[in-house]
């Protein structure tokens, strides 16, 4: 039986652009498993199966279910140990040290670039749960968090320099193939690529070579998934 | 016969402060290697046996020469692999990252607290070198470089935030027990604590807790080594 993930979705139901979403479904390809995916939105936290924490993802294997991205990760791991998404327990470490990097670091300056355009990007009954969350959050109007986006590239940019560094001496971040590492900071590019038009990346970056890579693993998966559409209000 | 490594002294002899030696001597360590040092001053180029880049540690094996931190931990890996330092290809890969987070995000604001008091613990011989070396990279003087250090250490801090996070979740950042990721971001610790009376980290900071356990390895291998003398000229 195909595992199910409950995948966060814009208006469009194709559009699906959740950054900790993405790592599951890399990690699900990178093992060869296959992964069916329901659309899911932010208003919707009675649809989720439980144990939940009220996001996605939420991974459905037949009895099991299992919420945080990172947890799905070492469940993925433990539960098929072929093809290795860590590989040990410092890898594993080391992966833990790299999510909390693109999570407290990479994350919170892309969405200072981004965050409107994804709320543009959203259903309609989502919008309002979106924009108060995240105007709560950073105490003060969307419009307001993305302002200076011009300056903050730059910032994320600078704050990239460890992934550009590693991704000039190794093909990917874990090293000669992409892992769990991969997965995780990709899940951040893939989040800002599906959700706006705003790119992040100087043209001559190192790092839009790695990320080329990322889209093209798997037969494309991630590179087939497109800029949602513009919900209009 | 024991390995020999090239290491950074003070003016005091025992004083040895080098983030880069702190690491190959924390892995010698680790795999249980007896390790001599040879106590090493900047202006002594001609004395380091090749190849070298005139930077220390280099470290001697019969008759081999590795010099450079991270070859010398894929070296003592390759060579001894007993107690691994990284165990997989992946470990390698996501250490590297860490090792550019610690030299390119790190060090640097640590050097913006610590440099003048590293100087001021050199050999009489050494200071004109470091100042000149130091000044040149920062443009600008030693005193001048380290003048805001109360704010650059709220930086550092902040910085530090996934290291910090990754040691809430698990006691070391390579996960259950201490490896290569370890070792490198304690060597920034180790070089600051060595050089200065400057403290980095908040009383409460869950860090803290990190570098005790790191300096308590290896029967407090770190912790014998204190805070050099001050060279006044």
């Amino acid at each position: 039986m195909a595992l199910t993930m409950y995948d966060l979705a814009g208006a469009d139901d194709a559009h699906r652009f959740s950054p900790h979403c993405w790592r599951v479904r890399m990690a699900c390809a990178h093992k060869g498993l296959p992964l069916e995916t329901i659309a899911w939105r932010f208003t919707e936290k009675d649809r989720l199966p439980q144990p939940s924490q009220g996001m996605v993802p939420v991974l459905v294997d037949g009895d099991i279910v299992v919420n945080d991205s990172w947890r799905i990760l070492q469940y993925l791991e433990e539960r098929y140990p072929a093809k290795p998404l860590f590989g040990n327990d410092a890898a594993v470490g080391t992966a833990l040290f790299i999510k909390f990097w693109s999570e407290r670091v990479i994350q919170p300056l892309i969405a200072r670039i981004v965050l409107r355009d994804v709320w543009a990007r959203l259903a309609e009954k989502d919008k309002a749960y979106f924009r108060d969350s995240r105007e709560k959050r950073f105490e003060k109007p969307l419009e307001e968090v993305v302002q200076d986006r011009d300056q903050i590239v730059l910032r994320l940019r600078e704050a990239l320099e460890p992934a550009r560094a590693t991704v000039q001496q190794q093909p990917f971040v874990s090293g000669a193939t992409p892992a769990a590492a991969d997965y995780i900071l990709f899940g951040a590019f893939q989040w800002a690529r599906c959700a706006s038009d705003f790119e992040l990346l100087a043209a001559d970056d190192p790092l839009i070579v790695w990320r080329n890579r990322m889209l093209e693993l798997f037969n494309g998966l991630a590179a087939t998934h497109l800029l949602g559409p513009l919900i209009r209000r």
